[in-house]
């Protein structure tokens, strides 16, 4: 398994190595900066298995090129969300805007949407575009709910789900979504790939903000949601359980300006004693098993079981 | 002709006061703020002209509702404009940035450019979803670029003319090439159609760029671009022809970080002396020229006597 999905991820790199970006070389620059700063090519991988999944066939277009489309899509966020939250890293190095500056990152973000819908555009299937025109449109408006929400220490289960959906779970749904239509299934199997795509979305973003405590590898000496201030799962199933002094501490805890590792600590133990960990990765696996129920009435292929490994391999993940 | 244009122009208004932006109203403010500042609705009001030109039937689709997409589209890159030119105003008014921040002005902006692919999307036209996701690629380049040059005091009349290709002309094509194929122009139509919306996009730009300078009713102590240094034609084809040291002289007003009314007094009549304001009048009236021919062989109706009408209209607009 791991040797098939190898060879599509180097498929999906030998793409973006060989796709000429821009014309302009300071486009391709700040761009390849971002885009090959150790990203994981998770979504233009889904798309790719989601289409093999219905058709052995030779496309009519380069699958993999097609695929990039999602790398470019999520770069830009990424460009706009470094801005947004004036990041000074991102994957573990100086974030674009702190080499090239905000209005550079936001113009290059700007240029890396125009170029996926480009993409998009070029596979001349209106299904394609309304699926990707519809997760943009959510995404973004998902965007400023967030920077609207961003001091709300009163953020229940159900908010946070709707911000991890347009966040991360609708574009990773779109790239299976998108990977089934070019495949050539049915509606129903659409659906199936659609949803699969949601929850794994779900269970993916759940893991990332339980990494940003749990992960020792990052190097990080402080998680970065809670140095932001910001309520994820863990916290906010502490939070429904522990008694008022201790809600207050935390809340505190995760108002404070400039917060100490001391400060880390204490949250930590205070979440870690709630059960707040355990809960998320509960929910996560949840979400890993849903993701996979959705993949049983299609057809048995290399395709399938690779999309039910990722799902898996998605729980184990350290970093 | 103008109760004609008239009309039109007011049903556009009434989808823009209708149509339903998002859910959120935090979003809908934003938007709404500059909206509704008193723009002239040019890009839809030549996309409805354009479709109307060849079908008088009814459209499977609002037509006006349609023809917002390019309403929003130019609001979106104004607001990303704004960003990056850390501008104080925009249409007389305090810039959005200056009442909501850059964080969600640049939210809002990708949520516009969203909202107008998706309206776009929804027609279900691959060749207008090319025409769209070609010309937003080319504007966020052109973005760049113009980033790039922003303190180039050698720009040529040609690479000038890509800056207003892409920031003006483009959009404006953009907007007639798509009413011609919801309207079912013939290819060559089509051309032509797009042909008069990029001639007429050229003037528009050159007559904005004169009227930084020559108009006197917008209470602009000096002109926005001779503040910030920016070289417009008027400026090119005036170094074009004085002698090195009024070349000088004028390179360093421009240079200049805060320059007085006196200043730009200086540089007025520099350009003046020069002929830079007439010669870019003429350019304007070329292109203008060149516009109204590309209507030649297209169908006589009310539409085109409209579309002649802009064109010459755009010459003896005063703001």
């Amino acid at each position: 398994m791991l040797n098939y999905l190898k060879e599509e991820i180097e498929k999906i790199e030998e793409a973006l190595q060989t796709e000429k970006l821009s014309t302009h070389p300071f486009i391709n620059q700040v761009s390849e900066y971002l885009l090959f700063a150790g990203g994981k090519r998770v979504r233009p991988l889904l798309m790719v298995l989601s289409a093999k999944l219905f058709s052995s066939e030779n496309f009519n277009h380069d699958l993999y090129r097609t695929s990039l489309l999602f790398e470019y899509l999520h770069t830009a966020t990424l460009l706009h969300d470094d801005v947004v939250d004036n990041a000074e890293f991102r994957r573990g190095r100086k974030a674009a805007r702190n080499l090239w500056g905000n209005q550079a990152t936001i113009l290059v973000g700007d240029y890396l949407y125009a170029k996926s819908l480009k993409i998009a555009s070029a596979l001349k299937n209106p299904e394609v575009m309304e699926v990707i025109t519809r997760t943009t449109l959510l995404m973004s408006e998902g965007e400023v709910m967030q920077l609207l929400n961003l001091d709300n220490q009163e953020l229940s289960e159900k908010e946070y789900e709707e911000v991890i959906f347009r966040k991360t779970a609708i574009l990773i749904s779109a790239a299976c979504e998108v990977g089934a239509i070019i495949g050539g299934a049915t509606h129903a199997q659409r659906e199936s790939l659609k949803n699969y795509g949601f929850y794994l979305g779900m269970a993916f973003q759940v893991i990332d903000d339980l990494l940003d405590y749990l992960s020792t590898e990052t190097g990080k000496d402080l998680g970065k949601d809670f140095a932001e201030g910001k309520i994820t799962l863990p916290v906010i199933y502490a939070l429904e359980t522990i008694p008022p002094e201790e809600k207050e501490q935390l809340k505190k805890l995760f108002k404070k300006e400039n917060p100490s590792r001391e400060d880390f600590e204490k949250a930590f133990r205070i979440i870690q004693k709630a059960k707040g960990f355990e809960r998320a990765k509960k929910k996560a696996e949840e979400y890993v098993k849903a993701a996979k129920e959705c993949l049983s009435g299609l057809p048995e292929s290399p395709s399938r079981e690779a999309l039910i490994f990722l799902a898996d391999y998605l729980l184990e993940r350290k970093k």
